[in-house]
């Protein structure tokens, strides 16, 4: 055990916001609390680039019930930024950017700073690690899992996942009582975009809603498994022969044999002249109503499926709270350079704890559904990844609500006194 | 009071689904169930064509907490349809449809109908009404508003609306979250579809999320409106310039000024060679990426908007409920080509009560929004707007859950036995 190391605590937000990163401030605010040698608790406004400009607010000024209402409280409530520090590609830029963090970190007496992202934010919290001891600056830098796409390695699976598949699974199966009560004998397809570039959890993850054999999806196309055209119209047809419907869920990321996405068309062009971005279930639209003459529909959740705290998942907010509070324990411990991480220890029930694994680990490394969870022909996610993701949505969160919708919170954000000239 | 009429009563379903539509058939089953003139409960399946083919089922063969599960439970449980009666255009086919329809009814000794559903489907309750007089056969036919559309006349608003811009308006403020969450110097859009193709009922209805001026929606297009896009540009670029980021919300079926649809682009072709229908968010993508260069997301729920159950307002599921009660009442008391109304009685607190309105005055009438309630420019609708809308969405159902998804009800459909020859 470390000695204490008395001084101020920064926590930020980085990369796509999710329904429960909230939950993950909170719970680094709640602890940090508990704990004598922090003095200050700031935010960093719209991560890195906020401590760049030295906009910091100060998280003790806020009241209690703002902060318990950060965990009801979809995207990020500091602020969030997709700003890649990269030493490969523009060292110098890169190095002035360091300075600069520094320069603020000290002034402010930064000794302990929590960095909630996915891939890219953690590869950040390790590069501040690693200066900071170039440097000799005493501060303890600890990441929290963030990301929907649930793709960071060594963690079970990643704060914001849960929520966003149990809002998706339900979406699909209030959709299909939706297009099965209009089938009659013409037949009809529904198609539904989710998010997901490189790896199908979010996908995968609406295999949830399949009760029985014949409940929807019917198919789930994983941007990882190559579309293949005649497959997919065959597997459709066969579903509408059967039931006179069929729902499609389809990860945005789609790609052909050929590694390109299906939803970019490069042969046409809008009136700009910019390729036309029509999405992966826009074109597949286009195929089965030209192909197989089938009315079809499509539905694009985009932002609305990562920031739907209003159906989130009990478990994904109390295992984004928990998170906070490991990452500031770990910190108060004497660790520096590690991710938090969920580690199930059981699955009937579904019990999990945390613990800590180095950022050497973790950055820029993508982690994928593993292969034997996706059967032969790709479509449907087998018993072994709903074992995995079945827990993920457990639970319903108590929504404060006003005038019949949402009581979000909104911090008050009261500005740290600035210590240094303007960033130049 | 007319003598009572002893026989058996049929309910169906018509037209697009939405998330309280079974919650109106429940009422009928219900109430029926407390007269004793009323003998079998029969469904017929997806509406006037489940009539015409026989396809019956015996409604009083289902368990107790299944009709009471309808309540929570999105789409039509007998399944729908969009089958037109159509005497001016098809006059041979629809006179033959009438002869099933009776022969059907009286196989069957049906003296109570009730269909639920929107102009097409009260127009075609009126018909069979009209037709049940003139062939003497005594059956007392009530129509039940339901349309998402809300754009049915006389009555105050139409059952599945406040369910529908509730979960708008959540979805609204939700992404408005995330949005502003990312918002840095360069500015961002997000544009989300909504249903409408012809009243804007739909899309104003959003505007529930904005609690203080400076929230979203920012623009608020509707498809009466015709679209000008200089104006248009205007208010995103004065948005963004104000808060960074801009959530505009757009109904399907917006229009320019001569009255073309602007989701519609007849000079581009598919694959197929079909006109491309990129939606009206794309297109305003389009516009403003193109225009302002500014980065810009779509979302469009489709059908995902009629079907949230798991948000429904119980305020439009109790109403719902008490229209099909109300049909079932009035029809015992010897109504006979009639539609139920809701009618609001007071605002703060909001009351209501139902009454009946002649079918001669409602069907092919459409209801748009009061011009008065919607401002010179046509973007936000006003405080008279508000009024109106704000009590529909109030309430929360209590929504049974399994596995942490939504538990909804599947009937068991018993089939009536045929006693009719197939229909020719």
């Amino acid at each position: 055990m470390a000695e204490p190391l008395t001084g101020n605590l920064l926590v930020a937000q980085s990369g796509g916001p999710t329904a429960v990163i909230n939950a993950s401030v909170a719970g680094v605010i709640q602890e940090a609390g508990r704990h004598e040698c922090i003095e200050e608790i700031y935010g960093g406004l719209n991560g890195i680039l906020g401590i760049l400009n030295e906009t910091l607010v100060d998280l003790n000024d806020e009241k209690a019930k703002a902060i318990e209402g950060l965990k009801h409280t979809p995207a990020a409530a500091l602020g969030t930024c997709r700003y890649k520090i990269d030493f490969k590609k523009k060292p110098e830029k890169a190095a002035k950017d360091m300075d600069r963090l520094f320069e603020v970190f000290q002034a402010h007496n930064i000794r302990y700073f929590f960095y909630a992202g996915g891939n890219d934010s953690q590869d950040t919290t390790n590069k501040i690690h690693q200066e900071a001891i170039r440097r000799g600056w005493d501060m303890r830098c600890i990441g929290i899992p963030k990301t929907i796409d649930n793709d960071l390695p060594h963690t079970d699976h990643c704060n914001g996942y849960g929520s966003v598949i149990k809002y998706n699974a339900t979406t699909v199966m209030e959709v299909a009582f939706d297009v099965s009560s209009m089938a009659t004998d013409d037949g009809s397809c529904c198609i539904i975009e989710v998010m997901g570039r490189a790896a199908g959890w979010i996908a995968a993850g609406t295999v949830l809603a399949k009760r029985l054999p014949s409940d929807a999806p019917h198919i789930i196309l994983l941007p990882e498994v190559p579309f293949e055209e005649a497959k997919f119209l065959a597997k459709v047809k066969e579903t509408v022969g059967a039931l006179k419907y069929c729902v499609v869920v389809v990860g945005e990321g789609l790609k052909n044999a050929a590694g390109e996405e299906i939803g970019v068309d490069k042969t046409r062009v809008d009136a700009f002249g910019h390729a036309v971005l029509g999405g992966a279930a826009d074109r597949l639209m286009e195929l089965v109503q030209g192909k197989l003459n089938l009315k079809t529909r499509t539905v694009k959740l985009g932002y609305a499926q990562r920031a739907a705290a209003h159906f989130a998942s009990e478990t994904d907010v109390d295992e984004a709270a928990a998170c906070g509070e490991a990452a500031v324990r770990a910190a108060v411990g004497g660790k520096s350079g590690y991710m938090v991480k969920i580690v199930r220890t059981g699955n009937r029930p579904y019990t999990w704890t945390t613990d800590v694994q180095s950022l050497d680990d973790i950055a820029n490394v993508e982690h994928f559904p593993p292969r034997d969870w996706i059967p032969e022909d790709g479509f449907l996610p087998n018993e072994k990844f709903i074992e995995y993701a079945a827990p993920l949505v457990e639970g319903h969160l108590h929504l404060p609500m006003e005038g019949g919708l949402p009581k979000f919170v909104v911090l008050e954000k009261s500005p740290v006194e600035k210590k240094l000239a303007p960033r130049a």
